[in-house]
């Protein structure tokens, strides 16, 4: 077995090529444009850890790794637009650079392009694999919906975030890596189990996420420490602190975010680290962490197999950027 | 075989259905929504006609047949967005009922379940099916885009705009001719001649589109007649005027794109008519339709099976709406 740093080089190795024909490049240069911008190309690898994980590689598995991570670049092409995002990753959106109407047409094409990936594997496992890519791009769209319906709404409890982030993030990881068992011959229980896996470490992976933006190094995150409570996003932060805090405490959170003072980033920290939220997610992270290791371990392949996958999910969540 | 009308009326009957959950509402209100407002389901009932040219009905053919209105439904609902279409066969679009990026979500969700119904069919013709309807997809993307850009441009040919049509519009009635065939088990000349006729047919059609846009009888043309001439909408007749016109006729032409007078549609008719434009748009319709229906005859299968279609290819060209 590979290690994910290993499986990764590969990966990019084999992905940096056109995936579209040269004509009509109104059309096809945007799309090209916007898979150089690169990426960590994480979901990819998964597929093929989740494949390795039970066996040899299969060499479908890189058609539906390049599936997967076509699929992933389509969702954030059209998130992009939805979210009016002028930059990624230092680059101009799609939408900003090519106009929305190319966009929204980039976006289709590549999800289209997508499934001719998927078109290239062996029909004995066709059907199973179309059957979870297009229950997970269901689950992916519900997401983004029920992401885009919270913004409107005042009270989202702790369980309705947890579901829209396990639709919107989770469930694409969790299914990469299950494809990559499928690909390997792996049998529904091993399958299951790595799912699950990965649907914990996804939600690790998003409380990790929502404490490096209030409580990261300025230093080491990438992005502005406290762009998430200036925008008022929900997360995992902001929804347990109006759980637990006290009255007045409330009242002083829910004043900051409707009149968006100068100092609102120190002072939303100020209740957050009152009401304890920073221990708290750091607690919910690693419950999240160990949950998905001890689907790891009750996984039926001796436990030399499962070191990458123990070693990544490590990785992600101590990550401090 | 059955007529146009008796497995139109079928498949009308079949897909009056939900295609999505009930939950989340505001995702899937929308996709049904949209796709309560009808339309003639040309495409599918194509599919199904192309099946009973060569043989029964395959049940897989059903499912094909829905996941072709899908995908058809999936690009009216972005390519309504692209043009900003507050309205839609007298109902609001859905961008404009829902918002633009409820919309985009909608739309990627409807192309997901398409691949969800092509995913039912036999492992037999899953491959050939899947990717056809990848193909096509694509065409008609890059179709959509070619038309975005000619906007932009001045010159356009009839060549290339035959060519862009071709990818809009008639591929999509040509490949579902031509999974019908392939569910019917045809030989692949077969198949091809099929698809030919469906490229012919749907060349002639566009030139109908056109000529009834700028020539229809307003009382039985459901839209405003000039409605091409008011938007300086790149058409099969503005594009040849523009070609056999003597240069005083194209300068006036041009100055008539320019300036927008209020009585435009009326003298850019009388260009059309003095440069002959309505007698050869007729003209090159039928030239489109004997092509399409010599194809047919070159189907190795008895005539009576050709009756259906051949009927259609008559009824489609000759409508007054």
């Amino acid at each position: 077995m590979q290690s994910f740093e290993l499986l990764s080089q590969k990966f990019i190795l084999q992905f940096d090529k056109a995936h579209f024909p040269p004509q009509p490049v109104s059309l096809y240069g945007p799309n090209e444009y916007f898979l150089k911008m690169g990426g960590k190309r994480i979901r990819p690898v998964l597929c093929l850890m989740g494949n390795e994980l039970v066996n040899e590689i299969n060499p479908d598995a890189w058609h539906v790794a390049n599936a997967i991570e076509l699929f992933h670049n389509f969702t954030l092409i059209h998130d992009d637009i939805m979210d009016k995002a002028p930059l990624r990753r230092g680059n101009e959106t799609l939408h900003a650079k090519y106009g929305e109407s190319t966009a929204i047409l980039a976006g289709d094409v590549m999800l289209v392009a997508a499934y001719d990936y998927l078109n290239k594997i062996d029909s004995l496992y066709l059907h199973q694999i179309l059957h979870l890519f297009n229950h997970t791009a269901k689950e992916v769209c519900e997401g983004q919906q029920t992401d885009m319906d919270f913004e409107k709404k005042e009270n989202v409890s702790f369980g309705e975030y947890m579901h829209m982030i396990g639709q919107k993030t989770s469930v694409l990881l969790a299914a990469s890596l299950k494809m990559g068992t499928i690909l390997g011959g792996a049998g529904e229980r091993n399958q299951n189990l790595l799912f699950e896996f990965g649907k914990k470490l996804g939600l690790a992976f998003q409380v990790q996420d929502d404490y490096l933006d209030a409580f990261g190094d300025p230093g080491k995150f990438g992005k502005q420490v406290g762009g998430d409570i200036l925008a008022n996003k929900k997360t995992f932060l902001l929804i347990h602190a109006l759980e637990v805090a006290s009255a007045s405490e409330k009242k002083e959170l829910l004043t900051l975010l409707k009149t968006n003072p100068a100092n609102k980033v120190e002072k939303v920290l100020q209740v957050f680290r009152d009401c304890k939220v920073d221990v708290w997610a750091l607690q919910l992270k690693n419950k999240f962490l160990e949950e998905a290791l001890t689907d790891l371990e009750d996984i039926a392949v001796i436990s030399k197999r499962k070191e990458p996958l123990t070693e990544l999910a490590h990785f992600l969540i101590s990550r401090e950027f």
